[in-house]
């Protein structure tokens, strides 16, 4: 039984090409469970296999995350680090989503291999590992040790099964196909704990995220005849309530979730930017088109921007876009 | 490859006594996708084996569950529907949990069979399948079906996947074993769609409950230093928003998942009873234990009451117990 044979003769390649060389494992800014799982875990697995590998983030690992650190660290970009390093991009769909700052510190760097599952991935390095019939950039890591028998060891289970529950939703998105439930069950019988990640990440709440949501339910409405859900969270409403930014993850899918509607926009104040997460109720909307309108990208149910506009600015502009499209899916075109 | 291996020769006679008779299929009263997936599941299957199959409960089906529907029924209690039928329970700890009036109607029938996965169920019927092991009854039911080679039609892969799903808190509890995955892995290939069962339960939201959701969020507040997690709904609140009863799942999730509460009691005033639900961090707190002080009963880790108290009168009684609880396990007293 192979879960990836497609990617089979590439992946044996690069690991050839890399067994005597220090590799660094970097994930994109802002890193969520898919990206440090993936980092945490390739690392944990390369490490086995006796290649000498660091995973680097341009961004602390969210509290609820730190758990899969025990043993493992990540670091901090730094330009001494890079020097004759070869690179191993997981989970970015190109060179950029790493942070401007890294963007900088690695141009003339060898980009020798990207493991992702995003479908606007651009092949921007040597081996390119891209599967977007996969839920999690985790799934085709813990693929992958499967097919090649590596040693898949407790905490690296762990770290792989995060990134799966989370970038499936917990087992909710359309991705989540029985190769995602087989290599569940297979991270489990490795030692993986699926409580273990869930009460970390959902069931570890801090008193201010709570409040914080309390704050942004109060913002939720419709548009668009029911089929646009939209809800905001103000800069002054993170200071009130204590709260950072990494507790907003997950608001943006009650904007989807009420009944009804198609494509939900969650807006954030930050300090000096807005961000804007969109999600679809199905990849026909192609909220990841949506996204580059606005400077941003992502996949076809969801996807994000950031901009330098204020809130007030960029919400009609972004309701029109969205206004556009719904009528654009309605009419069965192509978008 | 035998899912359950133990429950094979009791499941064979069971059958066999069955394959003459009408079997009733129930399932206890305020129905949750556990109840609902596993008495349509089972009467789906029955009814492809040639067994002549009905599904009876006290209680309407949740809108969110509706969608299992298509194709099978679900009937309410009646005096004729019981005529020479044998009964077979599903989900029920013990016979009473299928509603009092419907319990006055079944007295003295022929109690043939019980399908359980609750530690606190009595074997009360003759053919007693109960395996506390598993995460959900449709656990059970989908993991016999598969090892008695039975025909898994793509809707009852689905509702079979829904108990699984909504039992495990989308894979997030304990019992969320390899087993567990792997039966997910084979019911998606039957068909089953774990998107389709998140969209309607977790991502259809009607505006009033997010409303529900906002007030009831502004009642959380933890006692017991931070130990105990507590927040209500008022029957007033029902009756300003327009939410029904059933849209209140999943909000006692909410009182424990505050960061550091080790059991969260919710509290629901209802028109003229209060139904209190407990969740505890870990199986020590016993809160079944718990509930049974308040006339009800349950889950080590999950459990509920009911009673004619007012909100104001139980509160106090119930934190106080928490509170006792909280103690004892603390000082490594086995309860």
């Amino acid at each position: 039984m192979s879960y990836f044979p497609q990617l089979a003769e590439r992946f044996s390649e690069l690991f050839a090409s890399i067994a005597n060389d220090r590799v660094l494992v970097l994930g994109h800014a802002r890193p969520d469970g898919d990206c440090i799982g993936a980092q945490l875990g390739l690392v944990r697995l390369l490490r086995s296999e006796g290649v000498d590998a660091v995973a680097y983030n341009a961004d602390p690992v969210p509290d609820a995350l730190s758990f899969l650190m025990e043993e493992t660290g990540i670091e901090k970009f730094s330009a001494e680090a890079l020097d004759g390093s070869s690179l191993l991009f997981v989970d970015c769909a190109d060179e950029g989503r790493i942070g401007p700052k890294s963007s900088k510190l690695i141009e003339g760097s060898n980009y020798l291999g990207n493991i992702d599952h995003h479908i606007s991935n651009t092949n921007f390095a040597h081996f390119n590992l891209v599967e977007p019939t996969s839920a999690a950039t985790c799934e085709i890591i813990a693929g992958l040790a499967f097919d090649f028998g590596w040693d898949v060891d407790p905490l690296t289970a762990q770290c792989l099964l995060t990134g799966i529950m989370t970038d499936t939703g917990r087992y909710s998105y359309a991705a989540t196909t029985s190769r995602v439930f087989e290599l569940s069950a297979r991270l489990v019988d490795c030692g993986a704990r699926p409580v273990t990640t869930a009460q970390s990440l959902y069931e570890n709440e801090p008193m201010c995220r709570l409040e914080l949501l309390q704050r942004f339910l109060a913002t939720l409405t419709t548009r668009c005849d029911g089929k646009l859900g939209t809800g905001y969270v103000l800069h002054k409403d993170f200071l009130d309530t204590g709260a950072k930014y990494e507790h907003t993850e997950g608001f943006v899918d009650f904007t989807r979730s009420i009944e009804g509607v198609k494509i939900g926009v969650y807006f954030e104040e930050k300090k000096s930017t807005v961000k804007g997460s969109f999600r679809a109720e199905s990849a026909a909307y192609r909220v990841d088109k949506l996204a580059r309108q606005f400077g941003g990208g992502g996949h076809a149910c969801a996807a994000a921007f950031s901009t330098d506009a204020s809130l007030d600015e960029i919400q009609p502009r972004v309701f029109a876009a969205i206004e556009q499209r719904l009528a654009e899916v309605e009419q069965g075109i192509d978008v």
